[in-house]
């Protein structure tokens, strides 16, 4: 990730909860590489949702930095998955580390109530923990 | 609306692009009092999308400050509605001034095609603009 | 707070990172209750920046909500703060609850580091924890 | 760029406010390869902010997609640039077009004034336009 102008604050470092998006961008990059795009498994009717998170700031990014999300699936759960991150700075500086705990969500159910996670997703996922 | 910490960039002044969050934030609210919310419109197949949009920035906000947003709705198309905005300090200095155009869509339609607005709508808006 | 049409995501809900803001802004008010803004604060030298942050997801928010933020200030350390957070919907249901940890930081000094809270600002907080 | 899961809305489309930030990446990466980096020409006191955008929608974006941006410089005035932008999804569909007009403000100045653009600036841009 290329830090954005945008994503920096008037102390001239990244905005704080711009981490959550990184987070999010190297998880989808993830699920992408191990063959299901989250997309698709969202139009298959499944959806992830962040139940919680947590993040631990470790150093400031600033604009213009390259920076790079380690992401590690640590946990499958039986309607959950949880991963880990590390964000280094191009250099190997750690910028931040964090978790999140992901629900798995039936999006055909109007009520959108948590599910199982799909076999196959899970089958994939195995691999991978 | 008040100005938010994530809002700032490193040049200590409010990112260019939460204008447009701001000036959402006005229309929808002018909607809302016109008798109709845009949630409630949504809900029953309509869409607004922008089309169309201009700023001009005149000076910079910063963290803090309470800024005014008047919108004022300029135009009303066959299939879509035209708003101007200006955004002032508490003060009374214009920080910024825009437009936007807006396209009513069919939500009900797969494809979201551009359809005219409703006449209940577009009777409430006529009283307005 | 009222949510905003552009941090919804397309489930309908509010993208998670957006409650960083929503809490930001609530630790902020706080402040600015105590008698001495976190804007005054920082023009004086002294900076507070996450180091931790917490949340936990309970249930969805949508556009056009109100919600509530209550925050509290749980523990002031020698050079550090802690606030807790409840966010609800103005009905009443929860819908996240989260911490953060902020670190005091001297902004004179060109490698910001680490510095104890100011005295001033650890007897307004004394009266508050 | 690559639309992030919170940069769509609950339309299921990128949020308008986005493609600015879009715009100002591709224009950050341009002045990089012009051989100056915009952060390196902060540091030597001289800002580029936004003092006019447009942008005119013409297709949704989704989650996912592949977005290309093209941008030009299309004039170099005394105290001013003006960027046009042409935005794409990676088949071809042009998504979005717009164009920006950036004033030269003098960081060092108190007040921070509109300035001349820098000489070494202009002749490097010249090549350009």
């Amino acid at each position: 990730v290329r830090v954005r102008y945008g994503e920096t604050d008037q102390m001239g470092v990244v905005y704080h909860a711009h981490y959550l998006a990184y987070m999010d961008e190297a998880r989808t990059a993830l699920l992408g590489e191990l063959g299901r795009g989250y997309a698709e498994l969202e139009r298959s009717g499944v959806g992830l949702v962040v139940r919680k998170v947590e993040v631990r700031y470790r150093a400031p990014a600033r604009f213009g930095d390259e920076l790079v999300v380690r992401v590690q699936l640590t946990r499958v759960g039986g309607a959950s998955l949880t991963f880990d991150y590390d964000i280094l700075r191009a250099g190997g500086t750690r910028v931040a580390s964090g978790m999140t705990e992901l629900a798995c969500l039936d999006l055909h159910d109007p009520e959108r109530r948590v599910r199982m996670l799909p076999d196959e997703l899970r089958g994939l996922l195995a691999a991978e923990s």
